[in-house]
């Protein structure tokens, strides 16, 4: 037997950086997934086939033997490991493991691909050992994953990759969830530049410390977008959002985490009919994202070719983490 | 006997827009140039000649006659009638005028050149009839000639153009002129595409019309950045004024007036080694502006070069309006 579970990728709509400092992040699930299928092993290793990533290995207790591919992906498969293990301490069983991960997902695209394929390997490894994982406890598991990799994360890429749908976080304030009424076709960007959060947070804090009363200004100014944007979001005003989305954009560009490709996706967008275009995630590459109304996708497709991007339609998904068993 | 006068562009340093409604715009002087040849004439007609940009013709009263180029050129030389007549009128005498424009300022970019021909028009149009005039009395004479193109223009480019050098301009408060120490190496990257100052303003006046707590907190942070600008500038700290620059183009951008292809060459800019770079004037083509070291100035022309920008290497002027006897 085996089992599979599959989790959505995120885009963060509103709120990229000032989220570190005050104020909301609006998050979407978006329609791309991550899938992961657990099979029990007679001996204790646990196997990581990510073959379409290019590589496979296993852990025996905490070593990392490669099949294919670079010994320092053991360290990328940290996270799926803590989270396959923290799931059997959860349910009190242990067993070797072989775990196959896929994703449609682009991956270090600010995408939330890492997460969810934690959120994926927690479901599907419960769900092999019998357990019947409420969404609380898949969330919090895929989050033991995700500390051992990223430190303290926000708990957002996690908890979108659970539920699905849309949420509004907060610092200190934590997670809404809620539901749209229409649908909202974007079309995400990727500029297939990879980027490191960490170091675009880090140029954030830097320009803060050089000048604080100006990086707070423009926090103030990205607070007030967000705020403005979820109230656009839930009445459905599809060009006031495009219209925060183009100042947002401009905002960030200001703490100087756009670079040039994703200006162009996002001006070569809104040239073809998107109602607005920001970069999404941490910037320095990863990707952007338009929103655009059904008439304007195809265009909006090749304006982001045309800039050498690689274009992704994409709606939010309101189905979070799904398990079945296959063969 | 003929006279030769010469006057400065200019470009905007800090200030595009929010001048509009607050705060201070910083102008530079810029070593280009319009040039202005003046010669009596024994009829009552008033010639120009400005065949470098393709046309000439004369007005006999306000009728305006094309030799070469379209009839609507008369209205482009109004400014420079009104500016000769002013002129004249001022000087108590009256004469027929053979009145030759040359610029190596680009047109309809922002940098000035219509306030330059104007200034450079009553400088020579002065000497010619022997009015020994004053640097006050040239600044307002181009300025009723601007006024009869532009209405009620800020009096900041014939200003500028009239003295050189640096200056500080806000609405109601006026003009502070001062001169800075080190040298300042600034590339200039003309994106070749014309642009209605009027139809910017505007644009961002709407955008202020459906968001106005954000756009005035945008405007709050463009007033901090050119009054930090200001003190940078003062203090010769060219690390600061980049990182100012920098984040005055991604504000601007929030308020929807950069295009692409002034954002690549800001990008390309800063990348060939530029302490910052941003458009400078009203934006929607126009040009940007990239603060350079000796050092990165080759650099940073090429990467101009490579967005298919026009670049133009230029230091402050210090050389207001000049006027000198010809053949």
């Amino acid at each position: 037997m085996a089992v599979e579970a599959t989790a959505p990728g995120k885009a963060i709509l509103f709120g990229e950086h000032s989220v570190v400092y005050r104020g909301p992040a609006v998050v979407l699930a978006i329609d791309r997934r991550a899938r992961v299928v657990a099979r029990k092993r007679d001996d204790d290793r646990i196997f990581f086939d990510a073959m379409d990533l290019g590589f496979s290995g296993y852990f025996t207790g905490e070593t990392y033997v490669p099949l294919q591919g670079e010994s320092w992906r053991g360290k990328r498969l940290q996270a799926f490991l803590v989270a396959a293990r923290k799931t059997m301490e959860h349910l009190g069983t242990e067993s070797g493991l072989g775990i196959t991960l896929r994703s449609d997902i682009p991956v270090a695209a600010g995408l939330g691909s890492s997460a969810a394929l934690s959120v994926a390997t927690v479901a599907s490894v419960g769900g092999l050992l019998g357990g019947d994982l409420s969404q609380e406890e898949i969330c919090e598991l895929a989050y033991e994953g995700e500390k051992v990799v990223h430190g303290t994360p926000s708990g957002v890429d996690n908890n979108i990759s659970t539920y699905g749908g849309v949420l509004r976080y907060e610092k200190d304030v934590g997670i809404e969830r809620f539901e749209l009424d229409g649908d909202l076709p974007f079309v995400i960007g990727d500029s297939m530049r990879k980027r490191s959060t960490k170091r675009l947070v880090d140029r954030v804090r830097m320009l803060r410390e050089r000048e604080p009363e100006l990086v707070e200004g423009v926090l103030d100014s990205i607070v007030l977008v967000s705020e403005s944007g979820l109230a656009a979001l839930k009445a459905n005003d599809l060009h006031r959002l495009g219209d925060l989305m183009n100042v947002n954009h401009g905002l960030l560009s200001s703490l100087g985490v756009s670079i040039a490709k994703l200006d162009m996706m996002v001006h070569s967008s809104r040239g073809a009919g998107a109602y607005g275009a920001k970069l999404t995630g941490a910037g320095g590459g990863g990707c952007m994202i338009a929103l655009s109304d059904e008439a304007s996708i195809e265009k909006i497709n090749r304006a982001i070719l045309r800039c050498r991007g690689e274009p992704h339609v994409v709606s939010v998904s309101y189905e979070g983490a799904k398990t079945r068993e296959v063969d």
